[in-house]
This record gives structure tokens, C-alpha cells and sequence, in this order.
């Protein structure tokens, strides 16, 4: 079952090693643990409806309104463990089909209902959050439409409904001996509109492209009507529809149908471990690469702290000691920083692009291990968000942030970006242990993905005061310092504020008159993505 | 000097080889030779401007404006031969910086005058042409901002004047050691701001991308602000403005300053051609190859008549017979079926993909030939344009057409638009010769890219309406056939009326609510893109 305060299975649990709890007690101090609500405790908090009538298929179980009141941020997760939802949606639809997501639509235009399109609820920037106001809310999941409905196996176009999640997809397109390779490491759990919705990308981008390239078409549900948009390969007839959708984060419309582009599954994929000795030659190894358009599928670097507390958090010392003796050896000693790559495709083409990449990376003193790490990475690839479980047990909060920016500023604005973490709670003498990686590499420049813990202090409230300090430092240091608001996890209600840094006010106000156009009484998750 | 009635350099003259001219009188008909004008007669025709006062960045000048008044289309052709011009713009202004565009502005809003973005008038779609009404009309060229700007070697972007063309772009960069590598059939004319406002896509656009790829940011000048788009490799910052502004075709605002993704320039390079025994296994070749992912950087598909009428008008005729002998003994008889590809990129990684193309190749069928046609396509990738003087001095009439569509309906489309041409002039009893290649293939589908040669009749005028009832009839058949109306043309004036098929009334009026938050007053190229 999947769980009620927290990510994922109620099976899967992701402890933090003993050796682990030391480490980061010796960063930032002895761990903090509070006290945890039951679900009991929440399910007594929740208010009646104030649906009138009944509808269908709108659920008005306490419990149901419970599961869809909060995303996963980090404010998400201590209004949960705290058992403070303050807000809950007054009831959860679950339509089966586009013609009752349309009837839902009418029904709220009659009842003055707000409507809040949900796909797997992973939402880490407060998208999916009912706001206290006048009007009742109602979360419109999407979860029960969730199969392959069509495979064009000539055009490797896959059409699927939108509440398909990342298992849902993959499964249904493996059956048949293909895949879609969008891997986000909320895959278990988010879903095929939601990626669409919020401009998702995959762990294996540099291979199968953003959810940009493989989104081709699909039928959005509108105040205004139906908007269907037609797969071609590529067209010149005006501006793309499709880029108007992707990123909408339900603001336009509910998605109601989404048709991709897939792959067939390719011969080999394997992925490896490198290390490079310092961060400088690491930061200039990774750009060369994916600027001499090696055909790699994976390429991630993380910076010395980040190496260091990957292998402190591994657990299995005694083996993490011996592999830094001889990577001390052979050059990458304090300081060395990993890098993961990985292959996919026919295995003449893998073996080109290993043996390339290996030449290159030689060149700026990198020691390559071998598949190993790399194997453990692919396995362990969407066990993170357990290990905020593991860290909060022993008395930490996690939270992560991401952005993108140019080659030229990369090294800047993370080194700016994990400043203003590192310095953030000093007024209170605490300390943040801040770690980065670069995960989406592109000719033109990287993410950068930081994540930060600290000590959650003595109550939920100090706890909420100090992320908020820490987001807000983090969120003003990338917009100012050319970096941009979201490069994966989008915008929200948490990032809105930052918004119009970098779209500009002309910006924002042409993304107004689209969602006026759409939903002129801004029914649809309003304060979502535009403040207003 | 450029032309004034025709493509391109006078210098450069292309003409039909006698063999050639006797192919096609054997197809549709001795040709029909009109009668053209001479400048000094056009120059005559040209009506006083209605602008009021002098402005020091517009000029009047009558050839000026003769040289501005029509693009590239088929009726464009015949107006400009006929020297039947109908309407002038009434000046050409030539600013230098954004802050003149700016200042162009606010005069046209205070002159009560209309507004043409021009890059290098190459449109075949109607987009620069001036209408008849009331208001004044000024072409804005933007051929004096065409200037390298800013080079940031580091995340691979170049900053430009929005009205560089192709040779200034590539030079500019290659004496620096970098390319575009966007190389449009009118890349020796046309701009990049053309080519972003009308999303081109180059011969290479396999490796490099479409100009939706290689379009990073830049500034766009509008009646409601400047419009400054960051450079980010990648965001999930809402909807891309990038996007909204690709395609807008001047509708929206003038694009002040571009900023693009370069390459460095690859350390080798090489095109082949094989001819495959047949269309079937032709295009079944191409499906897999472009679905298996073989680096490769431009791949191209003649069809069998258009392979016929290549070699037919390729001049050297012992040659080719050789040739055909030689294919012949092979297996690629009649209706065989060229292919042209090439690799770029380093010499390991070219052959392999050389290595892994012919193999694939051979299992359908192809023949290989080698480098030697592939090179006289890369030298001759620019001068089809120039060909439709050598063919109108024989008296031939010839236009192009183009739609993209996904593979499951490559076969089907392409039949069904060359059919409808090919039985357009039935009821004249004229015959059509019809030929097709794809010339930019994805994974999901490709472009399809027909020309058709017709004899233009006893006038212009009836030149005029056999292309009417040609272009019509392909347009429809295109859009209710799930083609789209483009796939690198662009929309203009000529295929607007057909852009609701694919846009949706919804989607036209999202484009409406876009045109009228920037251009409240419709100043911008009316009817471009959008009827209204």
C-alpha cells in the first residue's frame, strides 16, 4: 500500500546507515527527531464537505481527501508528519474517460467549484495543494486512466492515458518490445500527463530526449473546449501547440489523452563509474564529453561533497575504504568527484561510445572502476526519495533544488547556489551540509541538482521557518544569477514568485491571456504556475 | 547583385540541359515560352509613397521598394515576370539596433502605418507581400543588423543580428572554428531571424536539429514591450516563450537579436548515395535506419520518378547511362530509388555509422555508390532554386510543396499529393509532372517534399490559375490527410486558410489571444500566419 505521510511503498524502506548517522552528525550536529501524527489523528481533523449533492465520481471519504491534499515538497512532508494538513479538498474525482473529465468540467462551472488536475501527486513545488477559500476544491485524479490505448509500432507512437505512471508505462510498452525511457525519480509513482504538465525529464535524457521530444500530441479538456493536438514529426505551421501544453501544470486544461513517442528496447545498456580527481578537471571532462556528441544515454557528475557523502551514506565502510585507497592511488583522492555514464544501444555503437568516452575522460585524469557502481546506481536509481525516511528518522530534513544554466556559469551559480544554503541558517548557528550534481548534461550547459540537510530544530513550526529561509536564499540566488527557476521539477506555487525573473513581465502576461483564453474564471489549480 | 526578378546572384545562371528540356517535353508537353518584363517597365509602375514626412531609416526609393514587394512563391515568380506587381510597400526602413526597431514602432503607431518584417524575402509562402488598403505599408529589413555579436565559447552560443543570412552565419562562425550547420535550399539568402520566425529546418537538421533546437533565446520587439528570452540549456520554468515566438512569422513582434547553439566544426565529413531496387524497400530502409539510431547527419529519398528526373536533367548523359547500367546489373533497374546520406562528426565515430548504414542498407536491396554523387549533391545542395530560371526559359513552370507526417502515413499521403496533382489540370487536358523525395526523416515520420513541373498556358494569367487549382488541391489534400499545412515553409498568407485543420479553432484562438496581447491593433504583417 502506498504510503499516507511519506513516498512510495508502505514495503520499501531505505534506513540510513549507522555510519551514515555518524557522518552527518559530525557535518551538522546531532540529529533532531519529532514526534509523528498517526493517520487516526488526521483523518479526525478532516471537515465535512461542502459538496452538495453527491456526484458520481467524486469520493468524499475522509480518507481519499487525505491521500490528495499534499504533494511531497519538503513543507508538503512536515505538514504531514506533524498530522497539520490545515487545507483538504472537499472531494476527489475519478473520471474514467475524456467525456467525464468534460462532464466534470461542466459540473464545476454550475457548482463554482475549483478543480485541481492530479496525476501521482509528486509534485516537490506545491502543485497539487487545495487552498482555504470560499469556493470548495476538488482534486480531479487522473489515476484511473491509465492504459496503452493504441501502439503504432511503424511511427513508434504510443498513445496512453494520462494517468499512467512510470511502472504503468513502461510495463504496458515492454510487453510489445518497446519502452518510452522517461525515467524522473518519481517514476514509481508520477504519471505520463503529470510529466507533460510540468515539463519532466529523465534520468536518461541525453538518449531519449526530454518529455519536449517524446510528447508528440494529445487531447487536452478546456473550459473553452477540446483542444486536440495532432502528432506530426515536425511541422512549420505556426507556433507548437504542444510547447503551449507542456508546462501548462494544469493551468490551460486536464490532459485527457497523451501520445509519445517510444523506442524498441535496445540491444545492450550498461552503465559505468569514473573518477575524476578534482572538481575543475571534473566540470571540464563532462562538458567535453556531451559537447563532442559522444552517444551516451546517462552522464552525471557529482562534486567532491556529494562523492563523499554518497559513499559515506552507502553503507558497506570497509568496501568504500578499500575502493578510496585505490582510486587514492591511482590520482583521485580528496576531492575526487564521480561520474556515471551509461550506453544504450547496439552493441558495436556501445562499444564505440565506451571506448571514446574512456579516452577522454583519461585525458582529464579520470579512473575508470568498471560496471559495478554503475549497477548499483541503475538499481538504486529511485531509492533517494525513501532515503528522506531514513535521514528523518535520525532527526534530519532533506530537501532538494534544481535548476539549469549555461556552460559559462555553471560553476558560478553552483558555487553561488550552495553558498547561499551553506550560509542560510548562520543567524541561528546551524549548520546545512549542501551537495550537488550535475544529472542533465546538454551541449549548451547542465542542470545542476543541489540537495541540502539540516537539523529540523525542536518543533515542526522552527522547521518549516528554517526551509523557508533556505528555499527563498536558494530560489532569489538562481533567478538572480541567470539560472532558471525549474530545469525538472516545475513551477507550482512555490517557485511562482520567481517566476517572472525569468519569463519577464511581457512574459507572464502572454501566459495570462493563454489561461484566460482557456479558463476565463480561473477555475482551474489557480496561483499555480502564474501567482495570479 | 542580387536578382530583382528571380532567386539569387546574377552571376549564377543554371540552365536546363537539352536532354533535360526534351525529358520533360516528352512528359507534359513542348514547353511555353512568356514574355518577361524589364525593371524600367516595373520602375514605372511604382506610385508615389503615401508616407508623410521623410524618416531617415526608411526609403522610398522606387527600386528599393520593387526589390521588397514580393518574395519567392510561384505567384510571386509570375507577377515579377509579368511585371504585375499590384501593390508596393511604400518604404523600406533599415534599422541597425533594437532601440531603431523600437523607434519603428512607435512611429508606425503614430503614422497609422502597417508593418512587414523582411529577413532575405525568400518566403514561398506570401509572408513579406504587401496588401492593398488604406494604410501606408513599410517593409522593415533587418539586413544591416547581420553582425556576430557575442561568442561564448564555452556554452557553445552565438549571439546575432536577427537579419544575418546563411554565408554571413557560417562565416562568421567558421572563422572562428565553429558552424550552425543550418543549411535551408535558400540558406544563401534567407536569415536566422527569418528562419526562427518561420521555424526552417536545414539539410542537416539529422545532426544539428531544426532551427527549434538551435534557437537559444534572444529579443524580440513588440507593441507591448521588448520581449528578452534567456539562454538555458533546458527548464521546466512553464511553457518555453522560445516557442511561442518560433513560427510567429512577425505576427507577434520583430526579433531584434538571436541567440544560437553552435557546434564546433566536425573533424570530418562525407555524403554517399545507394540506390535501392525499389519504393517499398526504399522506404522501409529509410524507417530503419533513422529508427535505429545510426549517427548519421543528413539522410534524403528520392522517389522513383524523381530519381528518373534527376538523372534526366543532371546533364551528362553517357554517364548516367553507365551509370543505370552498372545499377541495373546490380538489381536497381527501373524504379529504383536514390538515397543520399551523410556523416559528420569524428573520423571513428563516421565509420562506423558509414560501416553500420551500408550494412543495414544492403539487407534492402541498396546499392552503394560511393562518395562521387554524394559530393555533387553537396555541391549542388543550393542550386535547385536557380534551376526554376533555366527551367522557365524552356518554357516550364515549376513549384514546390512540402508536408511532414508520421511513417504509417508516409506511403499513403505522399500518393494521395502527388495524385491530386497530377490530375489537377485534367479538365485542360495539361499533364503534370510530379516528383517527390523525404528529406528530413525522425524517428516518427518524415517530411514529404514534392515538386511538380506544369507548362504555364498561353499567359500569366492562366499560368496563375492552373497554380491555383494545383495548390489547392494539394493543400487540401495535405491537411485532410493528416499532413501539416508545413513542415519548414512556413504558413504566410498562402497556407492560412488551411492552418484550422490542424491547429483546431481552439488552437486559432489561442494564437488569436497571443497576436492580440502583443499587437493589439494588428499592425504586424495582417493576415500573415492568422487570416485575421
Amino acid at each position: 500500500m502506498r504510503r499516507w505521510n511519506g513516498w512510495g511503498e508502505e514495503s520499501t524502506v531505505v534506513e540510513l546507515p549507522a555510519h551514515g548517522a555518524g557522518f552527518l552528525a559530525e557535518k551538522i550536529g546531532t540529529g533532531q527527531v519529532l514526534p509523528d501524527a498517526s493517520l487516526e489523528q488526521v483523518l479526525a481533523q478532516v471537515p465535512a464537505s461542502r459538496l452538495g449533492e453527491p456526484h458520481a465520481l467524486i469520493s468524499v471519504d475522509a480518507e481519499v481527501r487525505v491521500r490528495h491534499a499534499r504533494g511531497q515538497s519538503l513543507p508538503d512532508w512536515l505538514a504531514v508528519r506533524e498530522g497539520r494538513f490545515e487545507v483538504f479538498p472537499d472531494g476527489v474525482a475519478l473520471p474514467e474517460s475524456a467525456e467525464q473529465i468534460r462532464e466534470l468540467l461542466t459540473w464545476a462551472q454550475q457548482q463554482d467549484v475549483i478543480l485541481i488536475p492530479y496525476g501521482g501527486g509528486t509534485s516537490v513545488a506545491g502543485h497539487i495543494n487545495p487552498q482555504a477559500g470560499d469556493k470548495p476544491v476538488v482534486t480531479l485524479s487522473l489515476e484511473r486512466m491509465n492504459k496503452l490505448l493504441e501502439l503504432d509500432e511503424q511511427s513508434l507512437i504510443a498513445t496512453f492515458g494520462p494517468g499512467a505512471n512510470g511502472p504503468q508505462v513502461e510495463s504496458q510498452l515492454r510487453a510489445r518490445g518497446y519502452t518510452l525511457g522517461h525515467y524522473p525519480q518519481s517514476w514509481e509513482l508520477s504519471t505520463l500527463g503529470g510529466w507533460v504538465a510540468s515539463r519532466s525529464s529523465g534520468q536518461q535524457s541525453l538518449r531519449y530526449g526530454r518529455i519536449e521530444q517524446l510528447f508528440a500530441g494529445g487531447s487536452v479538456e478546456t473550459f473553452a473546449g477540446t483542444l486536440t493536438i495532432p502528432t506530426f514529426p515536425a511541422s512549420a505551421a505556426g507556433p507548437d501547440l504542444r510547447e503551449m501544453l507542456l508546462g501548462s501544470e494544469g493551468r490551460f486544461g486536464v490532459i485527457s489523452e497523451v501520445r509519445v513517442r517510444v523506442s524498441k528496447l535496445a540491444e545492450a545498456e550498461n552503465f559505468y563509474a569514473v573518477f575524476l580527481p578534482d572538481w575543475p578537471r571534473a566540470l571540464q571532462a563532462i562538458r567535453s564529453l556531451v559537447q563532442a556528441r559522444v552517444p551516451l544515454s546517462m552522464l552525471r557528475l557529482s562534486n567532491a561533497v556529494e562523492t563523499e557523502t554518497q559513499l559515506a551514506l552507502a553503507g558497506h565502510p570497509a568496501q568504500i575504504a578499500w575502493l578510496e585507497r585505490y582510486l587514492a592511488l591511482r590520482g583521485a583522492g580528496d576531492g575526487k568527484c564521480m561520474m556515471t555514464f551509461g550506453v544504450t544501444g547496439n552493441r558495436q555503437q556501445n562499444a564505440l561510445s565506451l571506448k571514446q568516452a574512456k579516452k577522454q575522460l583519461k585525458g582529464f585524469g579520470g579512473v575508470f572502476t568498471g560496471t559495478l557502481l554503475g549497477k548499483k546506481w541503475a538499481e538504486g536509481r529511485f531509492r533517494f526519495p525513501y532515503l528522506r525516511h531514513g535521514l528523518w528518522e535520525a532527526g534530519y530534513a532533506v530537501d532538494t533544488l534544481e535548476t539549469s544554466t549555461d556552460w559559462s556559469n555553471v560553476d558560478d551559480l553552483l558555487n553561488k547556489l550552495e553558498h547561499s544554503l551553506r550560509t542560510a541558517l548562520e543567524d541561528e548557528g546551524e549548520r546545512v551540509h549542501v551537495f550537488t550534481h550535475l544529472s542533465h548534461v546538454y551541449g549548451q550547459g547542465s542542470s545542476i541538482y543541489t540537495s541540502y540537510a539540516f537539523r529540523p530544530g525542536s518543533s515542526y513550526a522552527t522547521a518549516l521557518e528554517r526551509w523557508k529561509k533556505l528555499k527563498h536564499s536558494a530560489c532569489q540566488t538562481i533567478v538572480n544569477n541567470h539560472g532558471t527557476i525549474s530545469h525538472q521539477h516545475g513551477v507550482g506555487r512555490d517557485h511562482a514568485p520567481y517566476l517572472a525573473v525569468e519569463k519577464g513581465e511581457l512574459g507572464i502576461a502572454a501566459l495570462q491571456a493563454l489561461s484566460t483564453h482557456f479558463d476565463p474564471e480561473k477555475r482551474l489549480a489557480p496561483g499555480v504556475l502564474l501567482v495570479k
